[in-house]
């Protein structure tokens, strides 16, 4: 009796744990969404709100690692269930760099509001953006539902944003070199796509923890990774149309 | 007997927790050390060394962490020594990114030992360098004194980093709107860079730990930042000795 009480009390705090996770994972979800937004609209309200939005998901994390602390040490969980309070804390600082990086975008759209960009939209933002929220709610769905192959799937799949983040890397630096006019800009974009690109690796991270808490085994094989913009170089008279499509 | 043969187990684990701490603390030094000094000398071979030597720390951290988790699961410690190990946790996964960050330092170098560049050197980055170098050995050394005063004065220190970051940043901005021939050079400048300003960031994580390890309190007061880069805008024309000196 005394230990079916102890296992359902675990469990309770355990469930309240997931709970604040599930908070964290919905509000990094619309503030990824919100700071995209802020950076095509150059909306400086809206940018202003995801700086103020990701205040609430550190508090959270706070909050989950104080409860996951007293947990282990009230209940003093073994194996899976140590497994489980660890996975935790580890997704909760995952979903706290998400919060972070989206804040980041926010701030470069106030920076670049007021610059002027010759091109139409910024298309391979909002599609790394798209990506990375596809990543994101995959991946917190894997955790909820203990769905090992879902978040293998995400995984997998940071190697397109990275590919995306490369073409961008390349397209932005021949814009720079056709009119100094773009070179604000095109900066701030390039810090803002690769701020979303990390964003897909703290996914990933979120993949290998759901990895190893299922099977207790960790994530095998090279982490995918093929952000090639670091080994990226452009020569003046590159045109986008014939780079950046890689 | 028991009793005590119990805490002296704890200490010994404890202490081989702290061993791999400071063996991925002086493995960081080394990496980011060898990372700017393979930027300013266009050094591939050194570059590869580096990128070689943070696979090290990565699995120190695996091992600091399976053996944390180990710990808390046999000795189930309370209070302080809760503390102890969940701050080798939260210490060994911000020496791991600052090995990666180190390591991205030294794949842009890989890109730009063909460009170009007027300028002698690149004396913001070796400055922003030796900062965080400081920065990481000052916190290193506080954690093994268990010295808060010395882990709050890293703490201050960071803003001085984002400071020089912001310079370098509006430099950088005026390099490539002079002449487009600086344009990819200082563009991967400018992403090493912000990877040392995000070291420094890791430095200050670090004395936030130590602080809490300490007192069990958290870092009071908001946190320092003042890389104000992201709110950068430069106007053609701005010469950058008009700017980039704040």
């Amino acid at each position: 009796m005394t230990s079916e009480h102890t296992v359902s009390a675990f469990d309770h705090e355990l469930n309240e744990l997931a709970v604040r996770i599930a908070q964290m994972g919905g509000l990094a979800e619309k503030i990824l969404t919100d700071a995209v937004h802020a950076f095509d609209r150059r909306d400086e309200d809206l940018a202003h709100a995801v700086i103020d939005g990701d205040v609430r998901i550190d508090e959270l994390e706070a909050e989950v690692e104080e409860q996951a602390v007293l947990l282990i040490a009230r209940r003093q969980p073994m194996a899976s269930d140590l497994r489980e309070v660890m996975a935790a804390i580890r997704i909760a600082a995952d979903l706290e760099r998400i919060g972070d990086l989206a804040k980041n975008v926010a701030k470069r759209s106030l920076a670049i509001h007021t610059e002027a960009w010759p091109h139409k939209g910024v298309p391979g933002l909002d599609h790394m953006a798209r990506m990375a929220l596809e990543q994101l709610k995959d991946v917190l769905d894997a955790y909820t539902r203990r769905d090992i192959d879902r978040a293998v799937d995400v995984w997998h799949r940071d190697t397109e944003l990275d590919a995306i983040y490369t073409s961008i890397f390349r397209e932005m630096l021949t814009y720079m070199m056709e009119d100094p006019r773009n070179i604000t800009f095109s900066t701030h974009l390039l810090f803002a796509a690769k701020n979303i690109e990390r964003i897909g690796d703290h996914s990933t991270n979120i993949a290998e923890t759901i990895h190893y808490l299922i099977s207790g085994r960790p994530l095998r094989g090279p982490r995918p990774k093929s952000d090639q913009s670091s080994l990226t170089s452009v020569e003046l008279g590159d045109k986008p149309s014939n780079i950046g499509r890689d």
